[in-house]
């Protein structure tokens, strides 16, 4: 990695670190260029634009999310195991301190029409689309019966993840960990 | 009605609309008292402080709640009825423009301690025991099975709407609505 790549690089971990708390609204490029020891202009020379950086950390985020969760959860068995495997996955991503920035940004972004909502929307797209297909495999697998709506199910783990984060996080409801594995398996069973 | 009252209940109106999709750091107390006509002096006899005002959000916010969704939805028919006709009003008071402001908030205020997070997680507190105490009744009225967890059906409905929310507002999908009855009638079913 070239030191402008590198740099570039460490700016968007800090940026998205700071987004998971405080919003995409919040990253203030003063206090980043702060934190880095750059110059304003030095930060604006590598994203041009405010615009530009939280489509920079949305992208970020998924490059992160893809890595550490989806890349590695799609090499579980085919079937049932493959969709525990994201799903434990994207659990172990919340709970990490912030919890998972798509929960963070999507009450965020959804009534500010522009680059980066429909940046999000076109991950949290791809993400359904990943629990959606690997239902469908569990299918073919003869894990889950027939009818089963692969959509449906892709849908309702998001569910189950966001009553997590805010169980967790807003709540601090000390079964929140439980409840979320217990909605997790009845939509399990509910599909076999 | 008082007029001091009166303007306090107005300017509540305009800064629970803007919260909705600016969030409750987004209120601008200059911005409230221009559209209010207003001088920031007169808006600040009001409230006393910024945070003052987010606190007056989320009270006024819980208040048109239960005004419009718990309490009417608490006089359908003991038992299933009930909680059918809670999670419909829920779903109407959703589907207004900007959406739940609760599901606005709980992602911006979970990780800023204080008095707003303080009170949204109240009021998410109380909603989630207006939904398990109807799940019992339900248990009683033998419309549910007696080993249904309330607090747990709870946890879904609130995991149910979230994916709507998301699915509607961000992700854009038409089939947003039968999405989100089709998971709560599988709730149910699974319940009975």
């Amino acid at each position: 990695m070239r030191k402008g790549e590198a740099t570039r690089a460490a700016i968007l971990d800090r940026a998205t670190d700071l987004a998971r708390s405080a919003g995409v609204e919040g990253l203030s490029i003063g206090r980043l260029a702060t934190e880095m020891s750059l110059s304003k202009s030095g930060l604006f020379a590598h994203f041009g634009s405010k615009e530009a950086l939280q489509v920079a950390v949305v992208e970020h985020a998924r490059e992160q999310f893809v890595a550490r969760v989806v890349a590695p959860g799609l090499k579980a068995p085919r079937g049932e195991p493959r969709l525990r495997a994201l799903f434990d996955r994207w659990m172990a991503w919340g709970a990490e301190p912030g919890g998972c920035i798509f929960m963070a940004l999507s009450a965020e972004l959804d009534d500010r029409p522009g680059p980066a909502r429909d940046a999000l929307a076109s991950a949290l797209r791809d993400l359904m689309d990943v629990l959606a297909t690997t239902t469908r495999v569990a299918i073919d697998e003869k894990h889950f019966r027939p009818d089963v709506d692969p959509q449906q199910v892709a849908f309702e783990i998001y569910g189950i993840m966001a009553a997590s984060h805010a169980a967790a996080r807003l709540v601090s409801d000390p079964k929140a960990g439980a409840r979320t594995r217990r909605a997790f398996d009845a939509l399990l069973i509910r599909s076999r």
